[in-house]
């Protein structure tokens, strides 16, 4: 069993990097915060005696050795960085938790069969950098690593920039390597196992989600003078096609989820109407029809809003990370150590995305969720129970040592 | 008559300052190209011998002396600043057309009875810092040099701290003198004139003008695994509630304005329902008591979104400048000067606020128009024709010399 005190102790140490005044972390992708939270990380591994390794796009993998060199590593990860209001629990607590595996082995002098790989993941949030989970889709060969590197925040820094700049920009190949199973733990960022009163959930899979960034274009003009109906209103269109896409994909179903995180007018002047606004969209189903429909659903809208509007409209997909199933055995894996611990669990399908999206498409993945208070995640008053980080670190004990065998 | 060639000229060459890519200008009030614009005024200025005076709200006042050095000025001016995306016209020209007027009477060697004084307001456009007409404003009473001083643009820095990084921020008190007659000169920045085929348009009035902050508070959230109906989302209430606004202002009256110029999302990241969105609006009416009812319906309509969306709504009335009637004397004054030079002519209401309304409160005060290509302002297509601009300027050349007598 491990050291629930020791996980939450790191967890606590790690969320002080970028502390924010209302309990959370803004600890963003290649900041100088993620920088130190890397460095605390690298030497808690190398306190262990655990190889470093760093790749092309960031990611850091650390290795402890098994009785066999030649059979594939079991791998266990997430992410450091986080939302600019993130929590504390977010993707640390997957990275935390495979380092408490670890030190948990090095304390009992246990050696496995097979190595034990933990990685942390680059720019899982896409919150700096666009799309989420770039860090573990280079590597599995979903993006290019040129793609990668040329990702730019708002400022226009690049990922490969910023990776430079803070020092994790690796030497080693960003690409896929054998891998026997790999599991990630993370907080279920949503409400169904607090509500439910059960400590674990077995995760089968992760829904679908579609990015966008949608611009309406229209003519600025004077804000007084210009009677209402000469107007090509950007933000008339916004409202219009909000009130009909949200109205939309509530009734379609009660999986649909519609997000508008981030909106931009430009030139954002109060008297004058605006000549464009930027508004980035994300849509999620946990079917691929599902989420067809969504997609069909906001070109149908803003088709006819543009229409209705004088305004043009444009609509530019830029992320699309299909349904995902895992893997039966890594589910069983996850599923038999959650009983032979005696957890209280579920199965479930994962509202958020992972890197296990991307690390699914070349090795066998499961993940292992616990409750988080209220279902509140991306929110600096995230919180979850010592207790439940306790209970799924050890059922990623249980699930990797069965893999990786004793 | 006026040099309708210098007047162009001059037009055109101070749009070289602050020049966009698109035709425009942007030369933001207290920017290097604000005070670029000013220094270029100030030299032909000096180049006729006037006297220049700046004061605390960085207003400079150019004064030809009269014969009779008690009476009080006849006054002229507009502004020098721009839209983040202007044109080369909306305020300028009331500068330059004022400066062609002393420019014509220094060639004829003719002197007034009254001294004539030509002013440049700062910070008309209230595009950098809230709210418009500030400069003249706070010189009218309207309001206090603190208030002036301390408005902040969105990177945080003061209006007072930027007119003195400029060298604008002058000694003299920022309060009002005595003034026989005030004339503006402008662009009409609507298409009334242009559809009706005239040339010029007396001002009889402003019409009222209400600015808002309006913060819809949400509580963030992940985009994935937040189930829909258990969000507040400050941008469903954002679009609720401009949907209706739009629709009721639209109903209430042809006269009426609604224009939603700048929008915010914090933290503006794509998989997280935002904490907040900020909308800066602008509502207008000619009327006091339809300007009142859009009030109203403004904070009816917050009311029962916030009811029906979980949101806290909050609507912060940043600036109230009510519709002004123009003096009798001076709209007679330009009336008198169109008939007499024989342009088509209508008399009109502003749609957009100006200098004058301020210096309305303090002393009798007209407006001339000219027409403006497609009634477009506030757009780096901004455009008018040499001819309208000069036959503007005639006419205040002789409003100003009926009032101050030769
Ligand atoms: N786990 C998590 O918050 N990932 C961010 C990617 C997403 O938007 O689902
Ligand atoms: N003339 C002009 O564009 N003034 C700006 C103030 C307003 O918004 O009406």
């Amino acid at each position: 069993r491990i050291d629930g005190r020791r996980l939450w102790d790191s967890l606590m140490e790690m969320a002080r990097i970028g502390a924010t005044p209302a309990g959370g972390c803004n600890r963003q992708a290649l900041t100088d915060e993620d920088r130190e939270g890397r460095d605390l990380f690298v030497g808690w591994c190398r306190e262990i005696g655990c190889e470093i390794r760093v790749d092309r796009m960031g990611n850091i993998f650390v290795r402890r050795q098994g009785a066999d060199a030649e059979l594939p590593p079991v791998v266990t990860g997430s992410h450091l960085d986080t939302q600019p209001t993130g929590g504390k629990f977010d993707g640390v607590y997957g990275v935390l938790a495979g380092l408490e595996v670890l030190r948990t082995l090095e304390d009992n002098g246990i050696q496995t069969e097979a190595p034990l790989e933990l990685v942390v993941w680059t720019n899982e949030e896409g919150a700096r950098f666009s799309p989420a989970m770039i860090g573990s889709g280079v590597w599995a060969g979903e993006f290019s690593l040129e793609y990668g590197h040329n990702r730019a925040d708002k400022a226009g820094k690049t990922l490969g920039a910023e990776l430079e700049r803070i020092g994790y920009l690796g030497e080693a190949p960003a690409e896929p390597h054998p891998i026997t199973a790999a599991f990630e733990t993370h907080i279920e960022q949503g409400p169904i196992l607090e509500m439910q009163d059960e400590v674990v959930g077995v995760v089968t899979g992760v829904q679908g989600i579609r990015w966008y960034d949608v611009t309406f274009h229209g003519t600025p003009c004077h804000a007084g003078p210009t009677p209402m109906a000469d107007r090509r209103d950007p933000v008339q269109a916004l409202s219009h096609l909000c009130e009909r896409l949200y109205s939309e994909v509530k009734a379609y179903s009660d999986d649909a989820r519609m997000t508008c995180g981030d909106l931009r007018a430009e030139p954002g002047s109060r008297n004058t109407v605006p000549e464009k606004v930027v508004l980035a969209l994300d849509l999620r189903h946990p079917e691929p029809e599902g989420l067809e429909h969504l997609h069909r659903t906001l070109y149908r809208l803003a088709e006819q809003v543009q229409e209705a509007t004088g305004t043009t409209i444009d609509v530019r997909e830029e992320w699309h990370s299909p349904p995902v199933q895992f893997d039966r055995g890594c589910i069983e894996a996850v599923d038999g150590a959650v009983k032979a611990l005696g957890y209280s669990h579920r199965q479930m399908v994962s509202g958020a995305g992972h890197d296990s999206v991307y690390v699914s498409r070349v090795a066998p993945v499961s993940m292992i969720f616990v409750p988080c208070a209220g279902g509140l995640s991306h929110n600096e008053k995230e919180s979850a129970e010592p207790d439940h980080l306790e209970a799924g670190c050890n059922v990623l004990l249980h699930a990797m040592l069965e893999r990786a065998g004793v």
